[in-house]
């Protein structure tokens, strides 16, 4: 490796600020650069070293590959200068996050990194709500997937064929604005309409907000009643969202 | 409520220490009584508050319900008395743990409890891989499974024909006893036997292995080289594998 500079590319977790990890919070005190998610808390960005130069992400980045590749740029550059880069990012930086694309950037450039894991959105989200995604007798099968997958793809490309009715619990990320794609398509592919759905928005923050429907009525719940969904919201579908009624502890 | 009793059920992570969450130990620090994992580090437990009582829960709990019935009497017995408890699992609760489990047998004594995250063994013993498990343009759906689900079966319920080929990136926690199984049926119903696939041993801790192959070939080279993987591991199946040649950052 050429250089003395280091990447740490670090997951923030889902919201709740508590839950970063300790490592996480250790790795953004050593940075003397952070690049952060305009998603991640501000308070987080806090826990970096008091010296340290802090750099809003746009939030649209993930939408827009030109801003990826200028993010690339300017944290090499930092790294190519002997410091050391932080990079926080909401969630996990390697479920559906801009990770590994930073981390090859960053390797191509003989430039050394570490990855610091963060609490999953989703999964955290829904134990908030009260939702187990995986439950003995339940559930032993669970899939993750996006609502859209690929900057220049209007739709996921889900297999929606196998997925819809051959894994127990399924957990869409970002998938709000296809909700009725992605209702139709899990029917027609054999997921039965009763299945319980649960929609939780702001997971893990003083905002969480769950909706709870099945996947054949949920989309008419929502236009019937005028509701206003929040945004970050993941979808989860399976019986394991039935166990919120009895565990639902986050008020 | 009847009682004045807690409990914290909490994710200790994946093996590093330093993977708890800032609020796990905040969380353990409350604790009066903490019922820890035999496979968390002990490191972690020293984390409670030095007051606190530590009790150990045998490995083999998860292969047997009377010792779970017992865990959760003696859970309710001390919440009952006033005390805030702690239970530290390994990974998350709620991705094939017990915290659902123990969350609806504190719930139905009327005793209230929250739920802190843990990072997922999986994708942290991954990420230490250099494995994204998801990654853009090569994987847009990720499902978990077990090997082993339920206390009676010899084998998973996974639905293989629709699961084999229906999702980019596989993950098997607990399935190295049943590998061959698990790789011929997942060839049976359509998955390519070139498909890259990496078994992950003792993810994120000083003695992480990783062992690199197909589909088609690792129970061979397994049996051929002779080679003894030590547990806990994961089974990674996906194009994603390969990213691991770039990506291998922890040594």
């Amino acid at each position: 490796m050429n250089s003395k500079g280091f990447v740490y590319i670090i997951g923030a977790g889902p919201g709740d600020p508590e839950l970063i990890t300790v490592k996480g919070i250790n790795c953004l005190k050593k940075c003397d650069v952070v690049f952060y998610d305009a998603t991640v808390e501000n308070s987080l960005t806090k826990q970096a070293g008091s010296a340290a130069e802090l750099i809003k992400v746009s939030e649209t980045i993930t939408n827009n590959p030109l801003l990826l590749d200028e993010l690339n740029k300017h944290i090499i550059k930092f790294a190519k200068e002997g410091k050391t880069v932080g990079v926080l990012q909401e969630g996990d930086p390697f479920i559906f996050g801009l990770g590994a694309e930073i981390a090859r950037a960053v390797v191509s450039e003989n430039i050394n990194f570490a990855v610091v894991p963060g609490i999953t959105s989703a999964i955290a989200a829904a134990a908030y709500a009260g939702i187990p995604l995986t439950f003995r007798g339940y559930s032993s099968t669970l899939a993750f997937a996006t609502g859209h997958t690929d900057l220049n793809k209007k739709y996921t490309d889900v297999d929606w064929e196998k997925v819809a009715a051959g894994v127990s619990t399924l957990v869409f990320f970002m998938g709000l604005d296809n909700l009725d794609m992605i209702v139709k398509k899990l029917i027609e592919n054999g997921r039965d309409p009763r299945t319980p759905l649960a929609i939780v928005s702001c997971g893990t923050t003083a905002e969480q907000e769950t909706l709870s429907s099945t996947l054949g009525e949920i989309a008419e719940l929502i236009e019937k009643e005028n509701i206003k969904v929040k945004v970050p919201a993941i979808i989860v579908i399976g019986d394991v969202v039935g166990l919120r009624n009895e565990l639902n502890w986050f008020k």
